[in-house]
């Protein structure tokens, strides 16, 4: 039976570990793909040599054998595999959501090849556009490994889900984070020194902007609503806050409520309508996510019939997102196809709706001076807006500070913004900092 | 665009679920299933009255308006819907593994029909011979329902691991035992108690063998390790043991070390040899499989590649396997074919070895009463079998007995027979009980 050429695009950290998993496992791929050799052809990178050593590759399956080429030879590389009728597929794995990456992708599909990217940036940002393009082109594009590396997700939630409604996800979804985080609960650290030890065991990357200021979980979410209620990425606008406003004094906090503090992914459907956003969240030690530590992702998937789920995995990693990426190649070499982004959605529109007017309940932390009346003008504000108190916990007392823990019962987000400009006008000076963090219990 | 219509024969709690979710979800089953329209054309079942009031259906859907209809008048009604050419698809939710339920699964293949079912006991008990028999007739059998209810592992397996080499599964895969070990474990009741409860609410029928001597998880794991190692479910045997023997001191002594006792179903690859076993397993607080409580189910995947997974959800309920039953229709209406359980298995051959051969760590519970020696004469047979013992922790006495329990470092069950063997012939009144537990740490 026919071969099943593909071609490797930039070979960091996943293509290393796509192209390590095909080497590796050919004879099962060949059985799974229905008996068609999934064979590499062709991997380009600019640094062909120390690639090749690092993954423990073949140096002759590169584009060449030398330290380094040149962006211009790479991109006449790229040029010849297009060119190239043997190959039926490309995997991008350089990363970025550059003009310069999407046209690629347009040009991978242009060239009569299916595509299959781990490249969450690029599809948050593009949403359908590559999709509909691919159609065009008769072509298919996998994105398995885009989401929550290894976990399955996007092939559960196209297939396995389609005997019933998906009222909420709550994940973590950035290893970094989680990481940073679970540090910060275990050892007390201060987010700096939990990050500085994230980049040293290479759980961070020297740039961890985009993980630690809540984007690349962001751009997962918008990839999982727009698979579950077929809300293009382009269309979703959603509140997104990172972890580096999370200090050890509301890790006390949390503690205090036997709780900690987590970087969630979240979106829930009331009706037509989707509440969603990435920020810190207070998680119960009753929660299963309470215990995923470290750079593990985890999802829990509530939906109408079959209630609770959860997936645990590695969402990151060179051969675990790699494995994901194979998994997608498979299929393709096997069907011809894989499903795209809009299959399997719910079949009315969903609209997005603003997750501040979405009745959640919260943790406030208030940071004060050891000032008389801090409780009571606190709670006259809360009252004002129309909120109850449900529980007003020891106060946290660091060096000169104060924070003061309140729980209050479902509210709005507007509604605490109220209360804060409500006791700044009457009291100015009394409150240092207002924080307030959704309760997941 | 064409009708899918189906009939479902068994109208009891899956089959009433089942019907529920097709009923309720019209709309998005039809988005799903590619424009087509899934109908349910006939019910049957000698309840018509009563199943369609429990679960809220109209009664025009049933084979008769009666309250009851008899044996003979159900197989009329069966005849009929095997005989309509306009009915796509059957779904067997009667259950049980006789050889009428297997003749009535070929009688729907042969009559043309694709088949879908949660019958896990006559799929182990069968193996191949329907799949065969449904690949001759060009017909599909789908059986997500039956390997933990609305877990998605069927298709996770089949479709999501395809980049990856699974080492071993660990799963909790039957809610009853696990309700009445996680009861024993909370509570400190008796293993009578706690089924008594598990009855009283539900979570045990009026004859929970199959749930309480491990057959029903036996029968999934054996599904599992055909699609995943390809040994037909009719060529496995391996060690079964339920939780009938457990007793509260057992879990007293497991809760001294940190640890629970739940009923696990495993299996592990080493080269080509598969390993597994269905029995009580002491699993550490630090084990994600610790928290899974109550009526849920969990499957740990440890994956050559992509490391650890974890899947978690509802192991059994109506609308719960229901969900999964209807995700096989959709996947049959729209593809019109879903994999059968040959698919994605590794290629090479694997065989099934004997567990009592696997070196596994163990704990023993040694009970005897307040004699000097035991500790001796225990230990001194433990080496007499090269075994290490790793810890001995304080007896725990309960009444006139004492409980001893020793942890030993990687040996096979055979080794611990031997054990067990020279203690009885040396000191035959020292040793009331010996019973020795896989620990997974």
């Amino acid at each position: 039976m026919k071969t099943f050429n593909v071609a490797i695009i930039g070979c960091g950290n996943v293509g290393g570990g796509t192209a390590k998993i095909i080497q590796e496992t050919a004879a099962e791929l060949k059985k799974r793909a229905g008996g068609k050799e999934i064979k590499i052809k062709k991997i380009i990178t600019l640094h062909p040599r120390r690639q090749a050593k690092r993954h423990g590759l073949p140096l002759e399956l590169f584009c060449s054998d030398k330290e380094e080429i040149t962006k211009e030879q790479s991109d006449a590389c790229i040029k010849n595999v297009l060119n190239d009728p043997d190959i039926d597929l490309v995997i991008e794995t350089v990363g970025g959501s550059t003009n310069h990456i999407h046209n690629l992708h347009k040009n991978i599909l242009k060239s009569g090849k299916h595509l299959v990217t781990a490249n969450k940036a690029i599809l948050a940002k593009h949403g359908n556009t590559i999709f509909d393009y691919a159609k065009e082109k008769n072509k298919s594009v996998g994105f398995e490994g885009a989401v929550c590396g290894a976990i399955p997700l996007i092939k559960v939630v196209q297939d396995s889900f389609t005997g019933d409604l998906i009222n909420s996800i709550t994940g973590i979804v950035n290893g970094t984070s989680n990481f940073v985080l679970s540090r910060m609960n275990a050892k007390g650290s201060t987010f700096e020194d939990a990050l500085k030890l994230a980049q040293k065991l290479g759980y961070a990357e020297l740039d961890p902007t985009m993980d630690i200021n809540g984007m690349d979980a962001a751009n997962k979410l918008k990839i999982l609503i727009q698979l579950i209620y077929g809300i293009p990425a382009t269309e979703q606008s959603f509140p997104v806050k990172g972890i580096t406003a999370i200090t050890k004094e509301d890790f006390m906090v949390a503690k205090s409520l036997n709780s900690t503090i987590k970087l969630i992914a979240f979106a829930i459907k009331e009706k037509n309508k989707v509440y969603s956003f990435v920020q810190p969240a207070v998680i119960s030690n009753q929660d299963f996510l309470y215990n995923v530590n470290g750079a593990t992702n985890a999802i829990k998937i509530n939906a109408n019939y079959s209630g609770e789920h959860l997936f645990v995995g590695q969402g990151a990693g060179s051969i675990e997102t790699g494995s994901a990426v194979v998994s997608d190649v498979v299929f393709i070499a096997k069907h011809g196809y894989i499903k795209d982004i809009k299959e399997s959605t719910a079949p009315i529109k969903h609209k997005q709706a603003d997750f501040n007017d979405y009745p959640a309940s919260y943790l406030l932390i208030i940071k004060t001076k050891d000032n008389p009346g801090v409780i009571g003008t606190v709670g006259t504000a809360i009252g004002d807006v129309g909120v109850n108190i449900e529980n007003i916990a020891q106060s946290i007392i660091s060096g000169e500070d104060w924070f003061l823990p309140v729980e209050v019962s479902k509210c709005s987000a507007k509604q605490l913004n109220k209360a804060v400009s409500l006791i700044k006008k009457r009291k100015p000076k009394l409150i240092e900092d207002f924080k307030y963090i959704p309760i997941f219990k």
